[in-house]
């Protein structure tokens, strides 16, 4: 079968690979919709930094590059394994790409997704959504309600590290919240603070499209970092106090330090974002504004409901739709060079194949 | 009067100064014993950090070194201002030493510990308990109940910094704790836990002597951060989960990376430490454990209570008593010398004037 690997840095290739086969409590998938994220663009363009190296195996999946990439997708079941009762040939599903080992300290008391050896299907081993074939266990496969689209089914990753985010933290309803980044991870929790009814959404994001996107998805203010100071902006539009909470889906040092000084005395910064370096805090401004920080992963079953309700409307995040075989081309060269136009590129795994 | 200032780095002196007068809303205050604080160590060393530097006035007192040091004191009302009705003449206090604006976003939630602009009396200006004579504003003035030492009222500054860290973190009945670092304040959230009746207090300090003051103070389990490995053996002492809350009492890089890695997945570390530089988090040991990390500062009066109520016998955390001319020779040079034998040196600030 066709399958989109990692072979290392800007280096990514359309191969021939043997179908994987069903193990006990597997599904065979046929991925239909798969979203480019900015993980892997990054491991594209400075990888590998997840994606394990050929000297260090994957503890869980003993697994290196080159290895199939794409971990937001949707697809068909095309079988189960005799032992799977759940999922039947047909259903239209969309993958939670987590890989856990089940008996570690974090497994053991039910979160999966903060495993010790936690990885993730597509980046990880295991296979991968950009793939004419996908085999994930069970436990991964979440059925799509009959009015959410295979489309928006690869949508649910992203949003669901959105939902999880605004549900685990302390985010209560009067808050003003603060959204640095206006990318899919960011525009993500600007969907769900809005499906939540929250007041004060503000949204900082560099790109005047993507602050347009911001708007569209619920947020009530937009902030251009580079013309104005985002501080004084955050202050102004919470009557001199700070936000309450403020979500990193930007992941970089200058959003980090204004995110804080944004915050009022004893709130609160969710990072969403995947730091490929550490972070360096100024720990006066955590201390003496008895400020927090908090990491966090993702959730699916609650944003399939949301979706399906009517809650989330995503749709309109998908900006352009690819073929297998333009990943590189059509996805992370527009990704790089027209970021500020773009919110979520899908591949429509179908195409491209030859 | 004799007050002993700090004039830069390593250079504080025994001054004769101008005796300060009551203002409106103040409270003259004859010190009696004040405790060296690591952050007095830290300026005398490496400062000024804290202390405002002739060029940058602190905010609120608009005051530059030379000033007073000294912020963990006792001692005796001597005059109170016409319009300070709460105290007199003859009480026994103790001193919280908060600088605050009162009108800053913080200050208006009446989060004044948090002020914007927060000063602290004996670093910031407005005198210190290392004088002969203190005018400090009534709000900053704690009452000492009978059964309370004067001694013992010069540590209620660094056990409100453990009672209060405590008290804001998530820290419930049956959690396991891990404290870094056992000197005073390292110390102090020993005490407050065991005055919880925490079951699982584990303190790693690279001290003997202050090994065992942990244990002294309610310690189960004492860790020497040289010999044996942190992370392993909380482990081994949490059931393999991990500790759900730690306390850095040490604020150093090495026990900051290590805190992270023996918390359980949404565990909590809490900073309790002034750090002079930035720290540096390995952002995936925060987000793919959905970590914490969050800043304290302190709470007077709830802590007052529980000494009185004999939920924390603090006295043995005082290991010398020196006068206030010796300050340097016996103070600082004791810390820096022989800091594993001490935990709390207190001045007894009438003796040493001449």
């Amino acid at each position: 079968m066709k399958a989109l690997r990692f072979h290392g840095q800007k280096d990514i290739r359309l191969d021939s690979i043997p179908t994987p086969e069903l193990t006990p409590g597997s599904v065979k998938i046929l991925p239909k919709f798969c979203g480019i994220c900015g993980t892997d663009l990054h491991e594209y363009l400075e990888g590998a930094n997840l994606i394990p190296k050929p000297q260090h195996p994957h503890p869980i999946t003993q697994e290196t590059y080159p290895l199939t990439i794409g971990h937001e997708f949707s697809g068909i079941v095309d079988e189960v394994a005799s032992d799977v009762t759940s999922l039947q040939k047909g259903d239209r599903v969309c993958v939670q790409p987590i890989i856990y080992d089940g008996d570690c300290r974090s497994c053991v008391r039910g979160l999966h997704n903060c495993c010790d050896k936690n990885g993730f299907i597509g980046l990880s081993g295991w296979g991968g959504g950009l793939a004419e074939i996908s085999v994930v266990p069970q436990s991964c496969v979440k059925k799509l309600p009959d009015n959410v689209s295979l489309e928006v089914g690869a949508l649910v990753e992203p949003l669901a590290v959105g939902w999880h985010a605004v549900d685990i933290s302390p985010y209560q309803d009067s808050d003003a919240a603060l959204v640095l980044g206006g990318g899919p991870i960011g525009l993500a929790v600007v969907q769900v603070l809005a499906g939540r009814g929250c007041q004060n959404i503000i949204v900082s994001e560099v790109s005047s499209k993507r602050r347009e996107f911001a708007k569209h998805f619920g947020a009530h203010h937009v902030i251009d970092p580079v013309a104005e100071d985002i501080v004084q902006r955050v202050l102004q539009l919470t009557g001199g106090l700070g936000a309450d909470v403020a979500f990193d889906a930007a992941g970089a040092q200058v959003a980090l330090d204004t995110a804080f000084l944004a915050l009022k005395a004893r709130g609160t910064l969710v990072n969403i974002a995947v730091w490929d370096k550490q972070a360096k805090l100024v720990m006066n401004e955590l201390v003496f504004r008895e400020r927090r920080y908090m990491g966090v992963l993702g959730d699916f079953e609650a944003v399939i409901e949301a979706i399906s309700a009517g809650k989330i409307v995503p749709a309109e995040m998908i900006t352009k739709t690819i073929a297998l075989n333009e990943v590189e081309a059509e996805g992370f060269r527009t990704l790089i060079e027209d970021k500020e136009n773009h919110v979520k590129i899908l591949v429509d795994v179908g195409k491209g194949l030859s």
